[in-house]
């Protein structure tokens, strides 16, 4: 693991969803480009020593020098944006397929890079679009592609958030300090954090893809640098249009990503906040469909660990992308195919698509220009 | 009552809203201009036959004629929208004050003719944006006012339904046949149906007014001549952004109209589904509001009829409409001041504001322009 | 209308419900026992005074020397319990059909006694057990009836109120002060007031009948003179169990009735504050029925006035039992047949009913038996 | 661990459970009564085989005899209930350390034996009565303890599922199999197996005992040898009066654990398939307290992993009893005071309680007497 030390959140949670299954160990880590930093965090999570190292450079080098029984499978990289690259980067030159935590890079440029760099050495990459992740979340793209809902006519995804309602990072507070900073955040703010969740919600879940947008973003605190807030107006690939908004100052709102699709013949609504439920309406009624109830498809079912009614949550939709990739490294390690559900975890590509989408979304939020191609 | 006759929805709406508090009744009617088709209506709703007229001109000039303590006090029209203003106009011309269903008119020309006129008369003119009676909104625009979430920052209302999700205008169904017809509904469809509802809500809690806008409007299904969905970016006269959406073809919807409104200090949420709720959220917690429990505005209590816990709907709402308008009528017929709440009821200048805001929408959809001035 | 002056609270209910369809018009009232405040509450509600009396005895023997075409149609009395039996007496005695206020009368005697009186006059005679007027629980009923839910094995009915948590009767609160009273109510306090609501719903959608009960009773609140909370243990006909509970100690809640029953193949729910949606659940599944969406049956269809999402309530489903009633009397007076739901109202046996539950709580509660029956 | 082989379910979730958080690793298992069984089971969680046991006595025998620090550190028993008594008593014997899954034994007799023999060890021992483990759950009861909904006045608790609707244990089906079995649950069926997790959260949450109950079982499914269903009326050392009810039968219902509690001065309600939600209702007014949302209790506090608005759920729950227990195991290996949450698990002495209530409840549905005592 590359990042993650103590204070941090997200590699918390990605040591989590990976322990989860029993099919992943922590073997080694760089936690912190402060190396007794690294060493105190490698301490607390039951690590020998020497596995723990003072920064990505030296571990991913010499863990390479390990024997392959011996030697990490692959690297977890769970830094601020900016730090995604130069890891991802190195790791893949030196043989590590590799998990990278969203968005991919903090720009294009670099995330066109490592696309190629994955092409090329043909490993495996997963980028944490944890949501997609979410049983529900596969039952709902599984009813799109089956027609469930007919032709999609519309699309409304949100994702507003509370936190940043005040000019937090002047506390100092170190998750909100990075993520409002350009030189560690790139381009965009709520866009780049959250806002990049909900568009790849949006086309895994409908297979389409986003052409067009229209974008309006807005730093809304005082002082604060980045956007905390957007509204953008979307077009899809077949004509359906669409919204999506973003916000960092919805004040009292948690976490509350949220989907509606509508199609011909129905509509479907996803909510993260409840995430075992997914709605399905249509014009004679409205079915609740509920994580392992009745009959689901093979997708939905594949993710589920408990039987129906006993809540499964962000961690478990986490360790779902986890889960599946680490079963995608073991049977390329045994050379063998992987099974029907290894290769559904967010990719390289999925990160392109998200760096483009913020690159669109911020210029278009600049420009007078009423529709801005996204590609 | 001009319109509203055999096969009409709101017409009876307006009769059940206006009859429940016992203070107004039903002396007269020119249901339909179909003059077999009025004398029936009138005989079902038990009216002596002299006072059912063949056509509203007819009725506007009888009643004129009767003696004061018998003719009517005032005149409710629940025409199709093209049927607006001939009546209006003639009533107001002859003393009659007006409760109009929205919106006000065909177009902007019409609408500002309107509150020309009701200027020049003195009269009293109530627009139907009845989900402004609702106690629980009057309670969010209270708290607005009293600074319960501070300064507003961003408000996302919407109105999905999901009713004309098929081509139902070419079966011939009433409703969807002059909602759909540009002849009859004006420049818009669901714009002008039920997103002038989302916009009066917005402002009429907030207490801003939309700047700008930028509108995407469709026509989804083939063969439709209006609008039947439309996503629009709004920009607020205090620095607010937002996003209103109104759409027919959101398959599986009811009648979901929602508003969220968020401040510096905290957010506010109502739905009319759930009328008798206003979800009070800030970053320390939510609290639920609910129609009469616990403290509450004057404003909010005076538009309350029974204990909490017994849900008061669609009908009481727009009971409230017609009952604040009838007591200020009589306040008037008494030479009196109209009671605190008597003239709480959205007014002929609520009808241009939406007219001056369906003519920013079309302009806008059909524009490359971005932002689309509303005024 | 017998009682129902100023500071009531049913008595405006009922007035409002009666005047929703316009089919009803109130003509006269003794609506105190103080012939003063009768005279007053007339004039709020625009009645002549003449037909303004200061006793029920008054109002019932002077009405009925009127012409026929001018006289009252029928009585409602909204009394509390104990003055129930002495109007209903007088008025079936006199010809004039009934509208009663639950529960039915003050002990069980006087109930039997009334229903002697109804089968002898064939007069008719309504008791406003209002819950069973919303379309949704005509829908449940008729989806027992046609086996959507298999034979049934249990019942789980409660109704918790918490605006008896203190001794609000020692303010000299209206409401309150009868309701605790052992003279004006009864034999029991939340059992009788709410209590009753509970069993008649269940009875009502079910069509089974309890046979036996085990009740735990308790007045929570020091110093109350009947029971504000109580737990029961219920027994069916057709070898069903269930639970009813009803309590006016429930801090926090409002009106909450609830009811789940559970078949052989599905369940249903119902939830009186939010009255518009039935949930209907197997284990393949949960569906939503809503007021007025999809295919439904013609007795629920017969009781929705709006169309769907604009939700209807209390009021509504109240004067559903007053508008089926007055078409009841409609066509009694015109000597046709009623429709095919005007006799769909809650009559004088579901009073007796109500009754004799009272009575076996009562007995139960203060008993070491476990099993007490009810007839 | 012992038992949780193939097929079984809650061995799964302790798996998941204790790793969860890093601070277990399973060393080593007798995962089934059938050697090859067990051995097959250990290969699936990558074992090492010497240490996968054809039996428990075998594992616990051969452990002891491992060097301290290779040895496991405690026993998971996660058997059916006829087989928690043998291996848990060898392993107090034997000086392990016990998790056991709930109930306790197979009857109340064991219970007590297992209670004593903990006490003369001194060893420590948690029953994994899982749903206290939820932060919302210690909250209620850190709410209960702070006096906000003043003395505790009723009780309502209920477990409905729906799963054993028809007779599945005929099929095979093993979970069923074994619950419906008399020889291999124990005297209670429903009651056993969800009754005791409701007797346990009221108890956990209000910190009173149920002194008396009235309870009705059925076996409603025909050809079920044991409870699916049983109403219980509850009498807490207080005053307070209570309801619980648990259900297998409850068509359509999944794991609908529901709590409610009502104290003088408000109310708190918590329901396990939304648990991130605790709601607090007075008489003024309704508040939603969630999970990581502004203030709250150490106790809430020390149990979350993630911020607000990613749901956690049933296996973190689950986790939080295990790493509790972890960390009191470990301060007692290393001589050190376990931290101020690490002893908050359940003991053998609620998993007494456990029995004494399925004791009494089975001996009240059989008398005709009506209160029955728990002790």
């Amino acid at each position: 693991m590359i990042g993650g030390g103590r204070g941090a959140f997200i590699g918390a949670v990605h040591r989590i969803a990976a322990a989860m299954d029993g099919e992943i160990d922590l073997v080694c880590g760089a936690f912190s480009s402060d190396s007794e930093r690294s060493r105190l965090s490698g301490q607390d999570l039951y690590l020998p020593p020497e596995r723990v190292y003072g920064s990505f450079e030296e571990m991913i080098l010499q863990e390479k020098a390990l024997p392959e029984d011996t030697r990490m499978d692959f690297v977890a990289i769970v830094t601020p944006n900016h730090v995604h690259f130069p890891p991802a980067k190195l790791a893949l030159e030196n043989g590590f397929h590799v998990v990278c935590d969203k968005p991919l890079a903090f720009n294009l440029e670099e995330a066109k890079a490592l696309a190629k760099l994955v092409e090329e050495t043909g490993l495996l990459f997963a980028l944490t679009h944890n949501y997609t992740g979410y049983p529900m979340v596969k039952e709902a793209r599984e009813m799109v592609r089956n027609g469930a809902i007919g032709k999609i006519r519309k699309v409304v995804v949100e994702y507003p958030q509370g936190w940043l309602s005040t000019l937090l990072e002047a506390s100092g507070q170190k998750q909100a300090a990075w993520r409002t900073d350009p030189k560690r955040s790139g381009a965009a703010g709520a866009m780049g954090d959250i806002g990049t969740h909900a568009e790849n919600l949006a086309e895994y879940i409908t297979g389409l893809k986003i052409t067009e947008l229209c974008a309006d973003l807005s730093a809304m605190v005082e002082g604060r640098l980045l956007d905390d807030d957007g509204n953008i107006l979307l077009r899809f690939d077949n004509g359906a249009k669409g919204i999506l908004f973003a916000s960092q100052i919805a004040n009292g709102e948690e976490n509350d990503l949220n989907i509606r699709i509508y199609g011909e013949t129905g509509g479907l609504q996803w909510h993260q906040m409840e995430p075992n439920t997914l709605v399905h309406k249509t014009n004679e009624g409205t079915r609740l469909l509920r994580t392992g109830v009745g009959e689901q498809s093979e997708a939905a079912k594949a993710h589920i660990r408990i039987p129906a009614g006993h809540p499964e949550g962000y961690l478990e939709a986490f360790a779902n992308i986890y889960r599946n990739f680490a079963r995608a490294v073991r049977a390329r390690l045994e050379g063998k195919e992987p099974g029907p559900f290894d290769m559904d975890f967010p990719t390289v590509h999925d990160g392109v698509r998200g760096m483009a989408f913020i690159d669109a979304v911020v210029a278009s939020s600049k420009s007078d220009q009423k529709w801005w191609p996204v590609d």
